[in-house]
Order: structure tokens, then sequence, then C-alpha cells
């Protein structure tokens, strides 16, 4: 089976079990139900959830225990894209060619959709205690580093600088650059990895491991994006390219020039895959999909 | 010491406990945590985490596990008034006094820290598992608990069905009235009691006992807001009264007449009081409580 094959296989396999955890569209707030449904179902590759089992199987993990977290990780990626389209944030219409949550169903509803997609997966990761009532103590551990990496220390502080970035128009250096990477891109990748770990009962270690792994994958993702920006085929990207150039934006690629841009994508993505291949159980997958994000042509 | 003294005690003691687990304004995501700070600072009666406090003294809890918890149903309640407070929701520019969070912050930043003081929460909630590694159960059935009645099926629920209600300017009938109240209005309230209760490790019984007086106070509480809009003193409010039959809004004196809506509050309230003197401990304070919240005259 080939790697496209395999990752088509595995995106149904992910999106059957976080489908099973989204609420049935009923009741006096039925419309937000859609609305969340509606937001979660618009498509994307799951990659969160998917690297979450992944390292919960590389870990040795084979219970359910892991399910409600990846139904929950893929909430909070969803809400997080419903609330940056809204009219005050991006203000945009169309996400992967379909209409956004409040173009579909109104800016208030969109919000009240985000809300409840945030506050939802933490109810959908509470389903763990009852799923599992011998192992606590990692769900508390694993619930601790979703609530961090998703928020003000996460996430959202990420977000938060990348949008006063943009507003000011200011010309930012390279540390706060490298902050909003690591928090808006890479924060929810590390939760992805190192909740899947924790569930399994990894060592400390280990989970340190995966939140390297994932920092790893985040950054490198980020700079192979701008690299594409300068590179890349605009047929097959399926967008523009230049655009970075064209508002004036700091990148990696801009700071230290394409051939040290495409050293450090291999740099990080090598340092990724041999921390990986550290485990005693190997996932071969985990590792293409590791290399395939990494060195991606669109 | 009178009760209005003890109560400007408590509200003094909650505060303190509060603040202690609000974000330092630092780092490059500064300007949202001053938002969050700005607005969980800018007031209020201090309600949930008190009562919170309240019922786990109830049942014989002496720890520190609530407090991250009381903080917890705090920063929800203020991320409720922020979202609700944007233009594309209720559109108000101040509260208390004060200017809401986007009229001082803007559109970004309000939606942002809403979204930062909701995930925040749970993340201090979670602080709860270093403070007390014991009870970790317990733990987890109150963050289950806390998380399902902030969300779809709880205070989420009943603002989607409130800003429809509103939208739409539909009749609503009494049925979804009630789910508005019950939702909107006494979710909060009931997981405040019931974390309590969970926290000091009471019975189910106890805690379902701590969801039904939750349940009656926030209704009876409801109720008399819409009694003192017909029956109130503008001056003692601070508010015009009559803007329910002015907008022809549907309320419990509306579809009960007075005299029935006096004697609902009365059943209510004493019913809650019964349960809460249930227990073997007693609580002077939290009986005074709710007398004085459901027969408050402003």
């Amino acid at each position: 089976m080939s790697f496209d094959e395999k990752l088509s296989a595995r995106v149904a396999e992910v999106e059957q079990i976080v489908s099973s955890y989204l609420p049935k569209e009923e009741g006096y707030q039925k419309t937000v139900l859609e609305a969340m449904n509606y937001s979660v179902l618009a498509g994307g590759k799951r990659l969160r959830p998917m690297m979450m089992q992944e390292a919960y199987r590389l870990h040795g993990g084979d219970g359910k225990v892991i399910e409600p977290f990846m139904a929950a990780i893929e909430m909070i990626h969803t809400y997080s894209l419903v609330h940056d389209d809204l009219p005050a944030m991006d203000n945009d219409q169309y996400r992967r060619g379909k209409l956004t949550t409040h173009a579909a169903y109104g800016e208030a509803m969109a919000i009240l959709a985000g809300d409840g997609l945030l506050n939802y997966a933490f109810e959908t990761a509470c389903k763990a205690f009852e799923i599992a009532p011998g192992v606590h103590t990692a769900i508390g551990k694993a619930l601790t580093v979703l609530s961090r990496k998703a928020g003000i220390y996460g996430m959202i502080g990420g977000q938060v600088a990348d949008v006063e970035a943009e507003k000011k128009g200011l010309r930012i250096d390279e540390d706060k650059l490298m902050f909003i990477h690591a928090h808006k891109t890479a924060a929810l990748i590390e939760a992805s990895l190192m909740c899947g770990a924790i569930l399994a009962g990894a060592s400390g270690e280990d989970v340190r491991d995966m939140e390297t792994v994932g920092y790893n994958i985040g950054l490198a993702f980020q700079i192979q994006d701008d690299i594409l920006d300068v590179t890349g085929n605009e047929a097959e990207l399926g967008k523009p390219i230049g655009s970075d150039e064209k508002n004036d934006k700091l990148t990696y690629v801009k700071a230290h020039g394409l051939t040290e841009a495409a050293a450090q994508v291999e740099k990080l993505s090598a340092e990724a895959i041999a921390l990986l291949q550290k485990n005693t159980l190997q996932d071969d997958f985990l590792i293409e999909l590791t290399r395939a994000l990494v060195h991606r042509t669109k």
C-alpha cells in the first residue's frame, strides 16, 4: 500500500472516531450544535488526532481512552479556525472552498459555536475518566497538557502575538517570529503527541521527547510553508505565491535565505525522526507522515 | 456582624483567591493577559466561587483543592460576559459603569480574551491535580460537572436559545423560557454547588441535592428579577423598570401573574433552604445568602 493510500485509510479511521463524539443536533440549542458539527466536518487532514493516536500506539497504548482526547484536539483546532475567520479577525468568507461558520450561520452563532467547541473539547476529554477508571492520574496529566498547550501559554498566546503584529503593521523581530510559530503552529502538535504518550503510560522522558518532536515538526512545517511561498508551484499549491514578499512579512526565509531555511527544515525533521526511532516500538507510518509533512510541495 | 458585613468580608476573601490564579501580565501575549485580568477584576459579587466554597465547607471540605475551581468558575462566568457584550451579540459598551472588554481592548482582543479565559479556566482547575494528588477521581468528577454545566448542555445552550429567541423576535413558549432560565442562569450556580460538594467527597445523593439547590436558587433569582422589573424602585435598582412589558417579553410574571410568581419564588427558596438544612453540618451564611439573593429588592 502506498503512503497516500495508508494516509487516506487513516484519515477515514480518525474521522469516524471524531464524528462519534460530535453532539446530536437536537434540543432548543440545536442551531449551535449544527454550526459546531458543520465546522468540524468541513474537512481538514485530521493531522492532530492522527498524530495523537500514533504517539499512543508508539508507546504501547491499545485502549479506547485515547479516543475522546482525539476528538477534543480536533474540536480545539476547529474552534480556533472558526474564531480566526470572524469579521473582527481575518474576516474570511471561505475556507477549503466552503462557507466559513459565520458566513453560514451568522456572527453571533459562530462566536457561540467556537465557544461551544472549546468547552465541549474539555467535556469530551473528561469522558476518558469513565472509559478508563484505572488511569485517572494519567488523564489528569493529559488534560493539564492539553489545556496549557491550547491556551494563553500555547496556541492562543501565539495567535495574540500574530494578530497584534499584523494589526499594528509592526516589524517583528526574529525572536517574536519564533514565538508565534512555536505557539500558534507547534503547540497543538506538541499537545497531540504528548497526550498520546501520557495516556499510554509513557515515562516523563518519553513525554518530553514527544514535545520536542512536536516542536520540530511544527516549526519545520511552518518554515516549509515560507519556502513554498517563494519556490512553490501556484497550480500545485492552489494559491498565489509571493504573498510574504508582497506583504513585507518577516519569515524564516527572509531572515536566513532559502538555502539556510531548507537546511533548517532538514535538521528539524532529522532530529524529530531520530527521536521517533529511539523508541523500542516502531511506527513507520508516523515517520513517513513526518517526512511527508515537512517535505511537502503543496 | 450583620449579613452585609459578613458578605463584604467573604467577597474580599474570594477575590483574593481568584486574583491569585490570574496570569502575570508579561510576554509577547501580554495584551490578552491584560484584557483577561481587566475583565475578571471589573467587579461583580463573586457569587459563584463564594457558593462553591460554602458548599465545600458544608460537606466538610477544608483543603486548598477548591481554590483553583473557585477561580475557574469565575473565569467561565467572566468569559461569558465578555463574549455576550460583543458587537455581534448585545453590543454593550459599559458593564457595571466600566468599559466592556471590546470597548477597552478592541473586538479581536475581546474574542481572544474570552477564549483565553474559558481555556484558562480548565487549565486552572487542572492545578487541583497537583494540589491534591490523593483525590484525582473527585477532581475528574468535578471537571466533568464543570465542563458540562458551562457548555452546550448548560450555560452556552441557554445562551444560544436566548440569542435566537431575541434575534428572531419569536414568541417563545413557557417550556423554552424555563429552558433558558435553567441553562443560562442556573447551570453555573448548580456547577458551583456541585463541584464544592464533589471536591469535599460528598455522596452522590448530596451532590444531586446541591444540583437541586442550585437550580432552585437560579430560577428563583430569575423570577425575582422579572418581579422587580414590574414592582421595583428605579432609584434602588439603578435601571429603568418596565422593560419586559415594553419589549413584549415572555416572563414568568407575564405567564402567571405577580402573586403566583412571588409564591413560586417562596416555594423554590424554601425547598433550597430545606435541602441545605438537611446536612448535618450547618452553614448559616449560605442559607442567609440564599435568602438575600432570592428576596432582594435591587
